[in-house]
């Protein structure tokens, strides 16, 4: 049988992390070769015959793992995340599923996984979000709302941009990144209906100030985040301790003034 | 006669609010149904009725809210809001106004007034813009000049973009937003009036900085809501405690040197 | 002869400030009507006659002005500022000065100079500009050494772009504010030079990481102005005044135990 | 032989600081003259002339530094970055090397390292990068990723815009600065693939996403810089004797009842 805490101490190890770390880039060159007519024709059964290599290693690595941390591997998201990509690369594909196989270059997500730095960033991007839950809502609701009246309002003048539900939440995504709001979409638009802009321009100034507060949002909260740990510890303490000194000074002068009472009697 | 303090009870129920909810989750769906051709094909009839059904609940809540709140029901900024959604929808409609029919899906911004964390966003967004005011009223000058400066100088070469105050007013927001300012709109000018971009450089450079600083000014303004409040209340607080406090002691040491004083006599 | 103490409280009184505004905003309407060619076809003489009293009320006052505050008029620049607008509009102007008719609409920024809020955002975005100077500066002479480079790289394959030295910065002009840079002049470029984008895409990452420099430092510089002033005043007031306290209760203890000891002799 | 002090002396004097800076300009204006055919054609021979004059001085600067420092010369990279922009200028370039030709007016960055707020600033920009690691390495990453799937999924559909792993990443790239995005590249790619808006939109707002935390990273850092240094210092002295202050009354008393004890004995 294996020794847990040997193979646990191998696969923490610095040379380890370092060899998995380098397999990762070496793979996700190869997917970047694979991408080339020229290359895959000279080196093609070559390129395969690596790239099989490299997943081979990151599946023992992961079987490894489960055995080295058994039910505390789920406990780390990070692990979960490493065994969704190597279980997506084993999944079988014909020649026709393209996506899946192109899904492959995911692998080298795995970078981040390994780069403590990297994590911390991630880590960090995860962390924003729920600050954002509340205007993410307001904005997906707005965006529900404004597809729902333009594809009413708009529908049948231009079908191509406004026709269905889907055509107008994405011609009002487009229209949101402001990517040819004006020439592309809301001139022709308005060539049919003079009227349209007052449905597009508050949109544009909703949808625009949304997203600044959403900015401002985020500032604010690093900001604290950053600023108040540390320097509001020091200060409370600090506070504590005069407070307490004081209290100290003033029960050594009670203690002197009833002494001295007592001398004067 | 009905008891206004438990008719008050239960509309303000949980389980009331999470009906109404729900409803109006429901009737989003509805609506974004009936803008699909073959599901009205399909099912119209039995949408248009459930849309009715939502209606008269909407209707009947609004209602029981008016008795049991009466006078009282005004002062709340969302009642107002609630009431003025639910009347529209009731405005009854012929087939040609589509507009008006297209803002029956603004019910679903109900959402808002139900859940306490988005009117919490929402009142975020209107406390940020009376600090906007005076740059508004700003950029709006600078609109207006600029929409009459481009009708006066460029209305007979561009008639499209600049023939009328109004046309100007619309370009300019286009061009504000950068959105083929250059190669649909200035480049055009340009080509008949060589220093056209004598005019429209400066009011990109002008509208941007404008924008920029009202971002600034709202980063500011978040952040000393949010970072002075506590900090600073509880800063003073400590300050006026550690002055008592050493006020006391000097009394006491001024007590005791008395007290030394008449005891040396 | 006039009193010039009266004259300066004519001129100051609110009532007259506000006449003034009305007859500002009331001349704006005026010269808004004028882009209009329905309107002038009926009312344009009386129009025409309207602009003309407004530009003598303005006239009269700006020199009622320099006759209550002559030499100290000079010291406002918000007086100078009036000066211009109103010397502007008295230049005598043919048929074909379109150019100086259009920029008698400048007279609406007068509202600025009578309107203390605006006034105060004005004042706030020149006091943002010495800030800003350096990397204003360094833009300059990146625009400058990269429209010298884009004439002499891409002059032949686009002269249309990048023929003149002014050509070139103006097209740099617009990639930097990323419209059409890449369907519009960057792929082109590609298309006979196909080693363009080295040239392109590091400016359009110098230049946007100069701008993005140029709002933090903006933030920054806003964030110090507010906070510092009156809470870093009050520290210190308050350390002063916690250390003189201390100084004083430490003399007192230093005096007791002197007369202690001379007690205990 | 030379006195090397007097040489520093000389080459440090403001005088001299402000003649090079003076070359340097002059140098700019004449390398912009050569971009226009007409001058060239005039005054050809005495632009070339006096161009080279200056790069002689540019040289002759550069030599007695060289002299005047010596070892020390390379310690401070503006040096160095003074050293290279001569270097390139003075290599022998035939007729067809337009390239090298063009970055002869890159000698106007020598400006920056002339003037000291200028050096400051582009400090202030190479400072901040550091703190930009992570997120430029990791947004590296999904850009290879993007571009990888990328040409896997459309290469075929659009070859122009995907048909190479590097034609992929200046396609996102654009994407990713919303140029040209939808009308330009996804619509035509979603009318032969309708689902390719699954990996755009996504890749949208990923990258814009990473760009909003890199800002809100700058922000915070520099917000940080600025704040922290004095304010934090003088609180810590501060605290620091306002304890030892009270400590030394603690004592003072200590001693008070020790003696009036063995007064009272």
């Amino acid at each position: 049988m294996i020794n847990t805490e040997r193979l646990r101490r191998f696969l923490e190890a610095k040379s380890t992390t370092r060899f998995i770390l380098g397999v990762i880039l070496f793979n996700a060159v190869l997917l970047g070769m694979e991408t080339s007519q020229t290359i895959m024709g000279h080196f093609g059964p070559a390129i395969l015959f690596l790239d099989n290599l490299c997943l081979t290693i990151f599946t023992v690595e992961i079987a490894l793992k489960l055995a080295a941390y058994r039910l505390s591997f789920a406990k780390s998201g990070w692990n979960l995340f490493d065994l969704a990509i190597v279980v997506v690369s084993l999944v079988p594909v014909g020649q026709g599923f393209t996506v899946l196989r192109a899904l492959r270059i995911l692998r080298l997500l795995r970078v981040i996984s390994v780069s403590p730095s990297l994590r911390k960033v991630v880590e960090g991007f995860v962390a924003a979000l729920p600050g954002m839950g509340s205007v993410v809502i307001l904005m997906s609701m707005i965006f529900y709302i404004s597809a729902v009246m333009a594809t009413k309002l708009f529908g049948i003048a231009k079908p191509e941009f406004f026709g269905t539900l889907g055509a107008s939440a994405y011609s009002l995504f487009q229209i949101m990144t402001l990517e040819s709001w004006s020439m592309g979409i809301v001139r022709p638009v308005m060539a049919v209906q003079p009227y349209a802009w007052v449905f597009f321009v508050p949109f544009i100034l909703i949808t625009t100030f949304s997203i600044v507060n959403l900015l401002v949002g985020l500032i604010v909260n690093s900001m604290q985040d950053v600023s108040n740990r540390s320097a509001v510890d020091e200060t409370t303490h600090h506070r504590d301790e005069v407070l307490v000194r004081l209290t100290k000074i003033e029960d050594a002068l009670s203690k002197l003034s009833r002494a001295d009472r007592s001398l004067g009697k």
